[in-house]
C-alpha cells in the first residue's frame, strides 16, 4: 500500500505542480485517480493529516479536496470507516471515438458553388465600431431576457430600410427576428401545420434544406414550374396548396425575375382563398441591370410574409434574419417562436441596428454590388460563346446553360481543375415535370477577391 | 383631370424635397399614390414626357421610375394604351392595427425576481475587447456557414473551462452550441421523442417555461418531490420515464444541492434503463460556502446530458448556451438541429472564446461572485429573524421561509413597496404532492448595483 501512495502521491505532484491552485489541482487528480480506476472503488483514503504530510501541504487543503469529491459522489465518508472511493466512482469513461457525422461540403481549391457572398469582404472595422457604439449605448436591459420579436432598435431600423430599399410596408411591431432565413421558415412551417395546412408549394427550382425544413414540418411541398417569368403563378388556383414559397425579385436558382402578371396572380390567389405568401428576399439588395424590383410584399402586407436575412448582403455567420409578418399572424408567429426562443444575441442585434442606422449597411452593400458586378461582367465576358449565360440582372450567381452532354463533361473538368460547380439539376425539385436543363449555377460571389481571376480561368478552362 | 394632376404634382413634390435621390422618390410616391387608391386602377397616366415638364425634372428618370413599377406589379404599360395603373394596385393595406400580445413581467420600480444576473455587471469594455480580438483574427470562413455544432475555437474554450471549473469530461467534438438553455432543452426533447420516449421526471419545483417546452415537444413530465437533499432520484426506478431533467449543483429554485447518493442512484437508474440525465447546470460558477460542487455529468458522461448557459454568468441577452453530449447521442442531436440551424452568431462565439481564453470570464465570474456573495450576506442580516433563509449556499436567489399566510401578507406588501417578487408556489409543479411551503424566492442578483439597497429595504418593509 504503500508502493502505491507513493506512486500515487507522485503523480498527484505533477498535477499540483501545473500551476493550478493547489486544492484545485489535488481535487482533480483525485478525481481522475477514481475516474480512471487507478483508485479502486472501495479503496480506504490515507487520512487528510497523513496524505497531507506525504505532499507536504497543509492538512485542510486535503480535508477540503476529500469534502468535495463526497459531494461530488466520488469519495464516501463515514464514521469509524475514514474516507473510501465510492463503488460508483468508476464512472464510465464516455465511449470510445466513433467519427462524428457533420455534413460538409467537399474541399476545393477553387469555389464557385452558389449561396455565399464573398466573405473576405466582411466589414470588419465598421461592424467593430458598430459594436462600439452599441455597447456604449445599450440600457441595461438590453442585457436581460427579452422581446420574441427582437429588439425594437433593430426592427424600426430595418422598418425605414426596408420600406426605402425593398418597397416593403414594414411597421416595427410586425416585425420578427430570427436566427436566418431556415429558422423564419421553420417557424413558418409549424405555424402552417398549426392551421392543419397539408401542401405547400414551391418553385420547381430551389433549395432543397428548404423543402426538407417544409416536409419534415410534416407539410407536403407542390411543384410551381419556373421559367423565364419566374415560377408559374398562375397554377395556384385549384392546387388546394395552404401556401406558396416564393423569390420573387430574383428566382433561385435561375434567376428570374416574377414578372408583375404573375405576381398578380399570386396575390389574387393568396385573397381568394385565404392562402399566403412566403417570399424569400435573400439577395434583393443586388441589382445591377435594372430597375430595383420591389418586394412583392407591398402588393398585400395582409397576404404576404416578407423574409429577408443578411447572410448574403453581410454574412451567414451572423445567423440574421427577419420576418414581415401580417397583422393577422402576429400571434401565431410569435405562438410558434415561444418566449423563450431569442435566437439571436442582444448586443449583435443593436450593432447591426448601427450598422444600418449610420449608414454603414448601405455603403457596404453599394461597395459590394459594385464588386459582385464586376465579377459578373467579367464572368460574361469569359464565358463568351462557350455557355448563354442567364439570371444575371441580380445576386450573386449566374446560371451557364450548356449543350447537351456539356453539364457532365463541365463538372468532370472542374473536378481536374480542383473547382467546386454545382449542376443546376442538383435544386431541380424531383417531382418537375419541366425539360431538364444542362446547366451550371455558377455562384461568382464565392471566391475570395485575392482567388477571384484564378476561379474564373479554372471555370473557363473547365468549359473548354 | 389636370386639376387632381396638379394634387399628384404637388405630393410628388413634397417627396422629391425629402433628400432622397429623384428617381427613388418619384418611385416611392407613385407607388403610394397606386398603394393609397389616390391613383385609382386604370387610371391612365401622364407620359413621361408630360410629367417630367410637370415636375421640371429629366424625362429618363420618370421613365425609370414607371418601367420599376410596372416590373413591380402597380403599372400596366402597354403599347397603345400608355401607363396606367394596375387593376390589382390597389393593394390592401395591412389591416388596422391590433395590439399585439407579448409576454411581459410586470415593471416594477424594484425587483428581486429570480433568474436574472446584474445586468449592469456586464463587462462592456472587456467584451469588446474580445470581440476586437476575435474581428481581427477570425479567418473568413468564420463568416461563412458553418458547423453545426458551433465554431471549434468556443468548443475548444469551453471544454478547457468546463473541465478545469465544473470536473466535466468535456471533448470539444461533443459539444453543440446552442441559443441558450432552453434551445437545448427543445432540442432534446425532440431527439426523446424521435426516440419514442413518452415521459420525462422533472422536479417538484422548477420552471414553468421548461416543463412547457416538454410538454409542447409531446412529452409528460412526472414529478420527482425535491426536499432539502434535492430531487428524490430513488423515485426513478420503476417510474417508466426515459429521462430525468435535473438541477444537481443548485435545486431551481430552492437552492438544495443533489446529495452524493442521490447523483448516485440517479446515474444508477441511467445506467440500467438506458435513460437520459438532462442535467441543468445554470448557475454552477457561484458557489459560496460550501466547495465548489462539479457536474452530476461527469460521473457518467455516456448517460448525462450536461447543458451550461451564459446567462447567469455574462447575460441572458447573448443567447449563449451548450450541451456536453454523450458520444452515441451525436447524430441524433446534430439531426434534430438539422443543418440549418446554427443558432447563434459566429462573431460572438469567437468573442466568447476569446473571452474565455483570455481569462476575463474567471476575472469577470470571481467579481460577480463577490458581488452575489456580499448582497446575500447583507439579505440574510437584514431579514434576520423574519424568514428563514435557505439555499444561499451557491447562486443569485435565495427562498425565505415565512410562517402561516406569510406568504400572501407578503406579496401584497410587496405591491405596496412597488417591488417585484416570485413566491415559491409559482415554481410549484401542478401534479407535486410535497406540503406546500410559504415562502419566497428572492433573486437578489436581479437588481442593478445602484438600487441594492433600497431594493432590500423594500423587501424588509415587506416582510414586517
Amino acid at each position: 500500500m504503500t508502493e502505491s501512495w507513493a506512486t500515487f502521491g507522485a503523480d498527484l505532484h505533477l498535477e499540483l505542480a501545473a500551476g493550478r491552485g493547489l486544492r484545485a489541482g489535488l481535487t482533480e487528480a483525485l478525481r481522475e485517480a477514481a475516474r480512471s480506476g487507478r483508485l479502486a472503488p472501495g479503496l480506504r483514503l490515507p487520512s487528510s493529516r497523513s496524505l497531507a504530510a506525504d505532499l507536504g501541504i497543509a492538512r485542510n487543503t486535503v480535508a477540503e479536496a476529500y469534502a468535495e469529491l463526497v459531494a461530488e459522489g466520488w469519495l464516501t465518508a463515514r464514521q469509524g470507516s475514514g474516507t473510501r472511493v465510492a463503488e460508483r466512482a468508476r464512472a464510465r469513461r464516455p465511449a470510445p471515438a466513433a467519427p462524428v457525422r457533420r455534413p460538409v461540403r467537399p474541399k476545393t481549391s477553387y469555389s464557385l458553388m452558389p449561396g455565399s457572398p464573398d466573405l473576405g469582404g466582411f466589414p470588419r472595422a465598421g461592424w467593430l465600431s458598430a459594436a462600439r457604439r452599441a455597447l456604449s449605448e445599450a440600457p441595461n436591459e438590453a442585457f436581460g431576457y427579452a422581446d420574441p420579436r427582437g429588439r425594437v432598435e433593430l426592427r424600426e431600423a430595418l422598418a425605414g430600410y426596408l420600406a426605402r430599399a425593398r418597397g416593403v410596408y414594414a411597421d416595427p411591431e410586425r416585425i420578427v427576428l430570427c436566427a436566418g432565413f431556415a429558422h423564419g421558415l421553420m417557424l413558418l412551417a409549424k405555424l402552417l401545420r398549426a392551421r392543419r395546412v397539408r401542401e405547400v408549394a414551391v418553385e420547381g427550382y430551389g433549395l432543397d434544406v428548404h423543402r426538407d425544413l417544409l416536409t419534415g414540418a410534416g407539410l407536403r411541398t407542390r411543384v410551381l414550374e419556373v421559367d423565364a417569368a419566374g415560377a408559374c403563378t398562375r397554377a395556384l388556383p385549384g392546387s388546394g396548396v395552404g401556401a406558396v414559397l416564393l423569390t420573387p425579385a430574383h428566382q433561385f436558382p435561375t434567376g428570374a425575375a416574377l414578372t408583375p402578371e404573375r405576381r398578380a396572380a399570386a396575390v389574387d390567389w393568396a385573397r381568394s382563398t385565404g392562402g399566403l405568401i412566403l417570399e424569400d428576399d435573400y439577395d434583393g439588395e443586388f441589382r445591377y441591370d435594372r430597375q430595383p424590383v420591389g418586394a412583392l410584399q407591398g402588393l398585400d402586407p395582409d397576404r404576404v410574409v416578407y423574409l429577408g436575412t443578411a447572410s448574403k448582403s453581410l454574412a451567414p455567420g451572423l445567423r440574421m434574419g427577419w420576418m414581415v409578418v401580417p397583422r393577422s399572424l402576429m400571434d401565431e408567429v410569435l405562438a410558434v417562436k415561444g418566449p423563450t426562443d431569442w435566437s439571436s444575441s442582444a448586443i449583435e442585434q443593436l450593432t447591426l441596428a448601427e450598422f444600418i442606422r449610420s449608414g454603414a449597411y448601405d455603403r457596404h452593400v453599394r461597395e459590394m454590388r459594385l464588386r459582385y458586378r464586376r465579377r459578373r461582367d467579367e464572368l460574361v465576358a469569359a464565358v463568351g460563346e462557350r455557355a448563354a449565360v442567364s439570371g444575371i440582372a441580380a445576386g450573386l450567381h449566374a446560371v451557364l446553360d450548356l449543350a447537351a452532354g456539356g453539364e457532365r463533361a463541365a463538372l468532370r473538368a472542374a473536378a481536374w481543375q480542383d473547382l467546386g460547380l454545382q449542376p443546376l439539376s442538383f435544386f431541380r425539385h424531383p417531382d418537375s415535370v419541366a425539360p431538364p436543363r444542362e446547366a451550371l449555377v455558377v455562384g461568382f460571389g464565392t471566391p475570395p477577391q485575392s482567388a477571384w481571376s484564378a476561379t474564373l480561368a479554372a471555370l473557363v478552362a473547365a468549359l473548354l
